[in-house]
Formats: C-alpha cells, structure tokens, sequence
C-alpha cells in the first residue's frame, strides 16, 4: 500500500478473489486497464509484476497475462505395487453425523447436497401438482418404473451415446439404490470389489450392506481411476466388480478421458468384472461439451450404468435409475424384493417436467452457478490457507478436495471446526483404510454468501493453527 | 324348483350367496319371512329345513335359524416334534411373474393389493397438491423422515397402545423395507429366522434379501402363529428373530388373541430373540375393536415394529414406517446406507391426510367394504368349489385362503387360469419347503362384480377339472 501500483495490484487482486477474472481467463490489454483505473501503463505494468510474484498472475509471451490462482494441485498418486490389501467395509457411521437433521444450521460445506436455489424447485413443484392431479396412474404401482419416466431417460441416454430403450430402464431410490442393486446382482458376500481412492463415502457404504471388501484404487485428481493400479489389482486379486464414478468423481471432480474410458471398460470386459458406473455428475461438466459416460463405450454389455435426478432436480425426490443391462432380471428382483418399487408421485412428477422440455435450460445455468461457486471457493482457499494447501480442480460438480499441509490433520479441523458449526467432510470418510486424514472435502453447492466466505476464512485460520501446534 | 318351498330355498340361497344375508346372520323369523315372500308359514319353514340339508342354515335351539355358508375352515396344524428344518431361502421369482406389469389386464386376484375403489385416493391427491405448493420443505431430504409425519404417527401408535415419541418412529419405504431393516439390524447372513407357516412371500423374501435362514412355524387359521411350535424351534435352534403378522396375517387371515400375543413376547423375550411384528392390516378388522399389536405387550423393548401405508392409502406412496426400539442406531443406519431417506413428497402429503382428520373416516367404510368382499368370495367359493374344499374365515384384511380337495394341485390351477387371464398367488408361494402345493390365495379387496364373480366361477370348475382328472 501507498504505492500506487500495490494498489492497483490490490485492486486487481480483489477482482480475482471474486471471480470476476477467473483462474485461466486472460487478463484485459494494460491500455484498456490503465483506462479503467485511470492509471499509467507503465503502473499498470508494475502491478502485473508484482501480481505475478504473489502468485495471482502468469505472463505467456505474446498472450498477454493470465489469472492463476495460488494454489498446488493435488498431487497424483505414487503407485506401488501390492500397495493395498481387500478390506472388509465396515463402521462408516461417521456419515451419519454429517447428515443428522440437528446439522441443519450449520454451515453446510459437508454433505455433497445442492442448495436450493441452484435446484429447479419451481419447476419440479408445478410437475407435481400435475401428477397429483393424475390420481389414479399417479398412486398405482410404479415396478420397474413408469412408463413415462422409463421412456424420458432411454430419450436422455441416447443423448450421451447410450441408445437403450424404456425396457432398459430400473427405476430406483436414488444412485445409491442403483449401486446396491448393481453390485447384489453380480456378488456375494465376502467378494472383493475395486473403488476409486478417495471414494464417495456412499459407495463404501453400498459395499456394507452388501457385505463386500473393498480393494481401493488411486484415483489420478484430473484423469480419474488409475488403469495401472486396476491393472495390478486385477493381477492379484479375484474381483467381482468394478465401481467408478467416472465423470467428475466425488470428492476430486476428476473425468475419466475418453480414451481412458475405453481402456476401463475393455479391460474389465477382457477380465470378466462387471464395471458399475455411477454417472451421477455426468451433467454437471463446468465447461465443454457433456462427457460420455463409460457406458457409451460398452460393447460386451459389462456396464451396469447408474445415475439419479438427486443432484439435478431435487435429492429429496429419493429418484434414479439404473440400467443393468444383462444383469436386468438379478436387478429387478433385488428391487422388488428390496422395496417392491419406487415412489409413484416423484417419478410422475419427473417424467412430466422433463416432458416439458425446461431440464436442459435449467441445467445450462446449474452448471454456470457450480462452475461459479467452485472458483469462488478455490480463490477464497488461496486466500485462506497456508502454502503448502493442495487443491482439486473440478471439471464439474461441485466438491472441492483441500489436501492440507504435510501434517496437518483433516479430522482435527473437522472437529473444530463443528464446534464452531461449520460443517465440512474429512478425508477419513473417503477411505477405508485410514488414507487422507490430511484432507478435506468442501461443498461448493451453495451460492456465494458473505457466511461461506467467512466460513472458508475461518478453515483457513483453523489450519493456520493446527500446522503452528505442528510446528 | 316347481315345489314352491323349494323355490322359497332357492330365493334365500340367492340372498346369502349375494351377501344380503351374512355367514353368522339369524334369519328373520319365519312370520316375517312368510310376510315378505307372500307364502305359507309351513312353506317357509319346509324351505329353511330344505337349507339346512344344503348346508346353508343351521338351526340353534329357541333361536331359531343361522346362516352358514357350506364351507369347510381351513383345519388346524398338526405339531409335530423336529418336523421341520432351518432353509436357506432363495429362488422366489414366482412372485414377480404375479406382479408384472403385463399382468395388469388379468382379473387380480393374485397380488394382496387394494383396488383404487377401496382406497381414499381423492383425499390423497388434495393432500399432494398441498404438499406440491409447499415447495422447499416438500423436496427437501428426510432422514429419518419428516417430522410432521412422524408425530402423526407417533399419535397413532398411542391409540392402539404403544405410546411413542416421534423421535422413536423410523419412516421407510413401504413395511417390506421395515422388515428388511429390522432383520439387517438383529442378524447375520446366515442366521436362523422364525417365520410363519404359511407367510406372506414379502418376508420369505425379505430373509433372501438379507442372506438368512427360515423355519417354518405353523400358524393357527384363528389364533396365528402356534407358540408350542415355536417353542420348539427355541429349544432346538440359535433363532435370531422371529417375523410374525399378528393381526390378520396374510394369507390366512388369522388373528392371535391379545393373551397369546403377551406370551409370544414374553417367549421372546425370556429367549432373547428379537420379535419383529408386521402390523400392515391391523387396521382393517372386521369386527368389534381394533387389536392391539403385540408392541402393546412389549415391556422388555424386544419387539421391532413394522406398518405400511400401502394397505390403507395407497401402495404407490412406497410409505411405511417401523419403531425399532433399541435397536434404532442399526435400523437407521442401515436405512440411511440402502438409500438415505424416503421421498419427501408422499410423507408430506400422508402428513397432511393424516392431519386433515378424514383417514379415521375412511378406515371406517374401508373395513365395511374388505368385510362385504370377503363375505361375498367366501360364497362365491362356497357355490363354486367341490366339496372338501376349506377356506379361512379371516377377521381382518382382504385375503382367502383356500385349501383344495386331497391331491388337487393348487400349482396346476393357477396356471390354468392364468391361461385364461386369472391371476390367483399359488400356496407353494407362502412356503419354503413346498407345502401348501393344494392352496390357493384369492385377493378379496376388489369391489364385488360380474368379473370376479365369473373368475371365481371358472377357479371352482377349474378345481372340478383337476379333481376329476385325479380320480
């Protein structure tokens, strides 16, 4: 301060903090900039220099500067041979205190639940007065699935490469239903089945009540599910199935590429282990084009693909689907004999609303808010958290992975941080194995607000501290 | 007929076989009769003795004449020491092919599913609207249920003697989940499980679900489930729960007396074996007071409870709740890892009904009506089927059970009419070990009409068939 070019670094600074310039975006020309702030070029100049030594910048040459957040990526895995050993899968109940209804005040960065306001609320409530004024259809019976519903989603899969048709179709209470019925289908209890690490704590908790081990697989923060690290599994051990999350994993945001994909899915048809795809982000890509899901690459019918409306309509609907693909007759049955069928009402509600054609309009400005939200919350973790704090970088979704300074511990500031009712996930929950005690898993689903600003501050604090007791 | 009395017997025949006159009804006195049918007193009196020798009447000394329909009740089982054996359960597809959907243009009476005249769908469809406007707290998550719903529960409860507290009510999807919940919650894979004889198949699937064994306990056709034969499975297995319908169990309708409920407890109790109760049609007795489930009697917290909306509002809702006692940390983390919650929609809108006051109202009309389906099955079964045929008198519910002639194979005449668009539930369905083969379960929770009228004709002369081709 007091120099006029720190100010006007500080001034650009801000901008950045509130994603108004967005890591990569190019900077404006120093001529519109001096323009702007009313300042010289040569000023200007000077506070690109010393945006660049804070981190905040990146000159290319010819291309002008561009944001770049201070922030390190999360490293990738170091893979080492018969490195991990099957684990029964037990004792997850800590999930079970993130979600507890007196959790409802605080503020909400555990669980991987959308906002309100970034939901089709509205919409989905005029959906349901139409069903309800459907009666009858409305209140029978709903097994595999209404009709309708059936019929939307083979339309919405043959968008993204899957043509199926409405038989094709398992309506189910959510993806987590989807999971369990998947992995009932092809396993009995005690099999070894490989997941991503970190893993979505609700595909560990499918692998409890199925009664199954678990081989964990390290997952590539951008490239998603190591091949290699599969590769030595399936080498060692004798599993059953596959489960990945493969467009914008829960908790790293990763997105399998294509190629990678095929790899997945004809490496695991060439062993004979089904791959069990949750695809539950597939629609919330922050930019590009919608990724295909592993499915869309399933020649052998080894896939058994699963996704749910729970992060795109509402999760209070309790509504996914699956498509078991041979596995189809095994799946009905767990179904029916599970819970018999799915909810008439919310399924009626669905078909209709996207009958109505506004699913896709609202999801064009879902993923602009996530994709937002989450570039806000990296910038207020730049802001925050001491060096050495490593962070995810989305491709959709909207969870962010903090891996904090060697030492740290996730599960204490969990627990500090709860005392002061700030709710975040630790990494424990993502592993069965006691891996990623030095992480945390953000929830980015909320529009930006003066309480969540304060909140990623108050992590920030609370790690500054936790290294200081370190140190 | 020509014979004038026996014409009078045919009229009065007529009117028990339509129900005017009931099973159990005293007939008016002869003078009135004779008034009314503008015949002799000695004619009327000829035609009630000619009844009598039909089976129709029976004659009580100083009070006069009685209805009853020529049946014969489903007899009481035979105990017999070490006569049965734990088995794993598995392979019950049969079930599915009864509830797919291309059976829908079948006459139903396979599935134990009310038709839509018997539920209160209208007042359901108002309380959906009114929880559709809601909005936010409508699609909002709800684990481990909404509130609202709870405490109307919790109130209901209090009223059939099992004061609760909505914080000890669990809301699942529909009762089959409830019992699935209660068994993961008390058992192993691989345990051993007492269930009735013959059971409703949604428990017998539920154990599959779960991986356990069953023991088959006869069950009284009045009183329920034999506690001698229980007390036997006790002393000669590790039981880990006991799965029991105590009011009106499906499919034979019996009811167990409020004393043989508190020493079944008291049984378990003593033997620290879990009792896991479904109460799905105790709501809808026939006669006299509603009865108290063994809940009632459970001073020990040794009893999980069961119930289900799907009898008495509607099946689509997918709405049930439980009251697992001290075992509710298990139940809701079993329910919260299967699929987190219940949908919120339908539990607002029962909340709602509930609230409204109109469901005791309907309960009311519903038991009249399930009472005059039965009574009008019973003779129709009475008309229709050969001698030797038994059938159960069941106090509540909407099911008959009906055991053929020696050697007649119920199994042939369900395919038999099934080929003829009838759905009947074969008895093989309700066993694990392949009893009941010459049993048949008839869904009577349809309005009377031609339709079933006829079905239930053509099952008789199906039965005729079969019986002729044995001998």
């Amino acid at each position: 301060m007091g120099v006029l070019y720190n100010q006007v670094a500080d001034r650009l600074q801000a901008l950045i903090q509130d994603g108004v310039y967005r890591d990569g975006d190019r900077l404006p020309g120093v001529r519109i900039l001096s323009k702007q702030m009313e300042v010289s070029i040569s000023t200007v100049l000077q506070a690109h220099q010393t945006l660049e030594a804070r981190g905040y910048l990146q000159a290319r040459e010819r291309s002008g500067y561009f944001v770049r957040l201070p922030l390190v990526d999360v490293p990738e895995p170091v893979m080492r041979k018969h490195r991990s050993k099957p684990v029964p899968v037990s004792a997850r109940e800590m999930t079970l205190d993130l979600c507890a209804d007196e959790q409802k005040r605080m503020v909400p960065l555990a669980t991987a639940v959308p906002h309100a306001d970034f939901l089709p609320l509205r919409q989905i409530q005029q959906s349901t007065m139409w069903a309800a004024r459907h009666g009858l259809e409305t209140l029978d019976y709903a097994f595999p699935g209404k009709e309708s519903l059936r019929r939307q989603i083979a339309q919405r899969m043959a968008s993204v490469g899957v043509p199926v048709t409405p038989d094709d179709v398992l309506v189910t209470n959510g993806a987590q239903e989807a999971i369990i019925l998947g992995l009932r289908a092809v396993t009995q209890p005690g099999d070894i089945v490989a997941v991503e690490s970190p893993s979505f704590p609700g595909i560990l908790q499918a692998l409890e009540v199925v009664g199954l081990r678990a081989i964990e697989i390290p997952t590539h923060p951008s490239d998603g599910l190591s091949l290699e690290g599969l590769q030595l599994a399936l080498e060692q051990w004798p599993l059953k199935a596959c489960v990945v999350v493969s467009n914008h994993s829960n908790p790293m945001g990763a997105r399998m590429p294509d190629e990678r994909k095929k790899q997945l899915v004809s490496m695991l048809a060439a062993a004979d282990v089904p791959l069990i795809e949750d695809d539950i982000y597939g629609d919330l890509y922050h930019t590009g084009e919608r990724p295909r899901p592993a499915k869309a690459f399933d020649r052998a019918d080894n896939v058994i693909y699963c996704n749910s409306f729970s992060k795109t309509i509402s999760p209070g609907l309790r509504l996914g689907w699956m498509l078991p693909g041979r596995h189809m007759a095994g799946a009905r049955q767990q179904k029916y004999f599970s819970n018999l069928a799915t909810s008439s009402i919310p399924q009626m509600a669905v078909a209709h609303f996207l009958e109505q054609g506004g699913y896709d309009r609202y999801l064009r400005s879902a993923r602009q808010n996530y994709r937002e939200a989450i570039e806000r919350m990296r910038a207020a973790v730049a802001r925050s958290f001491p060096v050495g704090t490593a962070v995810s970088r989305p491709q959709g979704g909207f969870v962010l992975w903090v891996q904090l300074p060697a030492g740290v511990s996730g599960t204490r500031v969990y627990h500090r941080a709860r005392a002061e009712n700030i709710n975040v996930a630790p990494g424990l929950m993502f592993s069965i194995s006691g891996k990623f005690e030095s992480c945390l898993r953000l929830n980015g689903g909320n529009p930006w607000c003066e309480r969540i600003d304060q909140a990623i501050a108050r992590l920030g604090a609370l790690t500054h501290e936790e290294q200081a007791l370190k140190g």
